[in-house]
């Protein structure tokens, strides 16, 4: 939702969109040994949720979900990636939309498009939040970050989007280190096995996850700098870069 | 397609589809170091395409997956598992679906349901093709394995969905393991290396191969038998059963 547009300029954009598909993301944050993942919370109805929307018929799937990140959220400039889509029969209760819009002053007819049956394609994100601050749409009061330790109830399946999303982010983090493009540009081991253990909410053991990122051979040694101090600085570690 | 069904039945269930989505699977077939895709060549038109169909309003896109491969090429009892969703907005040339139900005797107009905007969500599985027997449905000649070095020309973009399920296929090959359920209940390092060696497509040094097989924690050793042979025999393994 570009500000130039209002509520009725959306309700009114129904058929623009390919029917029965949306998009919704999951934006994971990370600093300083916390995940936060980031959601909308509508005005007046208060219900959380994952910021979503739809597809036009003139865009990709991809497309729309930059779109809708930026609509949104404000937020842009992420890479999102496909991780799941979502087509169950029942994704659970539309009820809130009509009340949100009806919030709004309006009222929406059972057979209105907003209520239909949607699969919804989920795409997914690892940033730091401390460098992304949202910006909120017109449906919603806040875009804000949740610790994943204290997600509310979302609308619909929204939930079972964030625990999907989380646990494709824990079992893709190998692959992910490069292209989520998360760490600074040099890091030490205690940095990186900070990163793993907030991300997948355990404790490793030092020596194991040093010798298993070293077998990687992703990370390369940066050549150490005089150090004045007795005590034996840590190694510096960066990306290798792909030729 | 079940047998009761004809062409004008499936050309008038236009409605009771999910307008927007489609249903495509890649069954990647394994037996004796090679691997193979399942395709069906379609009647007349002689065209190469993945089983592939509709999802109807009252089940779910997985639900679907499973009758649409079943329908088509006869093959059930496999576990299907989406892999990706194609969302681009030109997904290639309708033309063939035209040229299909037209050597049927049915001429579709532009906008008929079957030629607008689907976006197609992957469904892939690995089985061992020597005990899957296609049987072809009303639509094609012939559903039969091709060697992955030798996939023909497919319709749309369906040459994409094949290398997008092969990459995945993979990367993943180390966490479905146990989930395609492919090996027998026991097996030597050498025919574990050789089903990794196939579906990566190239040689595994066999002293990693097996250091890094066993660090995974997934199988386990079954007790010797005794061996009557001076020649060492080869150890025999088994997944480990989860409790």
């Amino acid at each position: 939702m570009t500000p130039s547009q209002n509520i009725k300029t959306f309700l009114e954009a129904g058929p623009e969109y390919l029917p029965s598909v949306s998009v919704d993301c999951v934006i994971f944050g990370f600093h300083e040994r916390q995940l936060k993942v980031l959601l909308l919370e509508f005005k007046h109805t208060k219900a959380f949720a994952l910021p979503g929307g739809f597809v036009f018929k003139e865009e990709s799937a991809d497309e729309a979900a930059t779109r809708i990140l930026w609509e949104r959220t404000g937020v842009k400039d992420i890479y999102l990636e496909q991780f799941h889509t979502f087509g169950e029969q029942n994704r659970g209760n539309w009820d809130v939309h009509k009340a949100t819009m009806s919030s709004h002053g309006f009222e929406l007819e059972t057979n209105h498009w907003l209520l239909q049956r949607f699969i919804s394609i989920g795409y997914y994100a690892l940033v730091d939040f401390s460098k992304v601050i949202p910006t909120p749409d017109i449906f919603s009061d806040i875009g804000g970050w949740h610790d994943i330790h204290q997600i509310p109830t979302l609308i619909l399946d929204h939930n079972r989007i964030v625990e999907k999303a989380l646990s494709t982010l824990r079992l893709m983090l190998d692959y992910k280190l490069v292209g989520f493009n998360l760490l600074s540009e040099t890091f030490t081991m205690n940095e990186l096995q900070s990163l793993y253990e907030t991300i997948l909410d355990k404790k490793l053991l030092r020596a194991n996850f040093q010798r298993k990122m070293l077998s990687m051979e992703i990370l390369e040694r940066v050549e150490k700098k005089f150090s004045g101090k007795a005590h034996k600085p840590p190694y510096i570690y960066r990306i290798k870069k792909t030729t």
